[in-house]
This record gives structure tokens, sequence and C-alpha cells, in this order.
């Protein structure tokens, strides 16, 4: 057996605990945690592709999909439920009925209301989507920690910037 | 597949750069790291306890075999050789020489020579042998990252503080 699962849950738990030591602000927290997910993403996209052998994503509806049925099984061990949230077909959010995250925290305590404890993940999914020349928007939009239903993570795909030029290019 | 340990290595090395910004001293980033650690380590003992299935351990070198054969293994799949590194037989070193921990480090800088990067794994071991009732001093004694030929992690079984009152008591 190979549980290092439980392992990073209980460091990630200790990071978080000792953040919200350092520094008042909520936000703060968010942030740090965010940009740490950043430098992870970027890393761990080799392993990532080295390990799934997963071809080249032709839309970001296929994108969405391979994070959460191939690399959140990989890595965390569950699968997101996955839906594209709006007609331009670039907003979509990933629903996790079970966040191994929080497999040891009970709740937020209520002077960290605006904590997002997994704030990481985000971080995570940006900079390894980054690497592979996608930019996106990754934010928490509902979490079970904070008395939602679910825990909820928004990624919106932006408009690549070379889409952006031709577009200027062309006019 | 779960990959969850190339995802707590790469947290761990974003966690100890990021206390090289916050700390100056190595000392600092050593003892927060060890503190870290035991924190997990009162909590990961549950964990093992309940996946291992272990029975009681008679002596401390049947302890020191099982932090070495069944906690690594478990948790970071990896099986260090054990010896006992004295006649009072309460002295154990833990030899790993392959640590998994440093994947991805390359080596440490140059203004960092006093840092115990896995400094973790010691608070761990510590604290989850304190909730055995098993006082223990741990502590990195040789490290590649350092250039030395092997990791070595020595830990040392202090004697109980009732045995310790049982001999006052008894004099």
């Amino acid at each position: 057996a190979m549980e290092s699962r439980e392992l990073f849950v209980l460091t990630y738990g200790a990071l978080v605990a000792q953040l919200c030591k350092d520094y008042e602000k909520d936000e703060d927290v968010n942030t740090f945690l965010d940009r740490m997910g950043y430098g992870i993403g970027v890393r761990l996209i080799d392993d990532f592709l080295a390990r799934s052998a997963v071809k080249k994503c032709r839309s970001y509806s296929e994108t969405a999909d391979m994070i959460a049925q191939v690399a959140f099984k990989m890595y965390l061990g569950v699968t997101p439920s996955v839906s594209c949230s709006n007609t331009a077909g670039n907003e979509f959010s990933l629903i996790l009925d079970k966040n191994p995250l929080v497999d040891f925290v009970e709740e937020l305590p209520a002077e960290r209301a605006s904590l997002c404890y997994c704030n990481l993940l985000c971080g995570v999914i940006r900079g390894a989507l980054e690497m592979v020349h996608l930019a996106a928007e990754v934010t928490f939009l509902r979490d079970r920690l904070k008395g939602d239903a679910v825990t909820e993570i928004g990624i919106t795909f932006l408009r690549k910037a070379e889409d952006r030029n031709e577009l200027v290019t062309t006019t």
C-alpha cells in the first residue's frame, strides 16, 4: 500500500494552519496558497503528461474532462463531475462530492469565514494549464467547508493572447 | 494509479522554499519543519495503526523495524535499512539509499548549508512515537543533499519518565 495521500493531506493541513498564524487576512492566505499551487502546477504537468500519456486536447471541454477524469483521479483519487456553465463554452464547473483534501478538517473556525482552504488546487490547475499554453482563471465557487452542499471549482478559459492579437491585426 | 506522492513531494518543496523566504536562519526553518512534522505525526499515528493493524512492539528494536519496514513503506514507498548504533540498544539508524522527498530537489543552495530539508520526517516520527508513549530524539545524521553518501536518520529512544520515577522512588 502507498498511502502518501494521508501524508499529503496532513502536511497540507499543517501548512494552512501555519499560514493562518502568519497572516491575519484570509485573503492573504488564499493568495499564498494559490501562488504556491501555481508553482506546483507548472512542475506537476511534466509528471502528469509522462504518466497519463494523454494526447493534445482539441477543445476546452476535452481539457476540463481530462483534468477531472485523469488528473484528479491520478493525484487525489477522486473524479469530479464536469459541466459547462456558459454558451460560449469556456466556463466549466468541477463538482466534487468528496474532497480528499479536507478529510481531517472538521470545519473552518468562524473567524476564518473567507478562507479558501483548498485554494492550492486552483493554483495547481492554473499553473499546469499555463504550461500547455492555456490561460485560465480558477476559483472555488462553492465549498462544503463553508456549508455548501458540494464543493465546486470554476475554470474559465481565457482567450489566448495570440487570438487577441490576430483579432487586432485583422481588423 | 494514485500518485499523491508527487503532489506531496512538490507541495513539500514549495513549503520549504517559502519558509526559506520567511526565515533567514536555517535553524529556524529546521525547527519549523520539525514542529510541523510533530503535529502531523500525532495525527498520522491513528491512520497508521488502523491501516497496518500492527501489534504492540515489545522492544525498541522492533519499533525501529516497524518504522522502517511498515511506516516508511506505507507512506513514502521506500524501506530504509535499520541498524542499532549502541550497546544500550536505544539508538538506531535508518539508512535511506533513496529519499523520495527530494525527488525534485537538485541540491541545496550554498547559503542554506545548515538546512535540514527533510526535517519534517524527524518531527513526524517523534510525534507518532510520543502517541504510543515513546519519547525519542530524532535527527538527520547524514544527508545526500549535503554530499553524504547516504541519508541517515538517527532515532534515540529516551528513558521513559515513569522509569525514572521508579528509579527515584526505589532508591
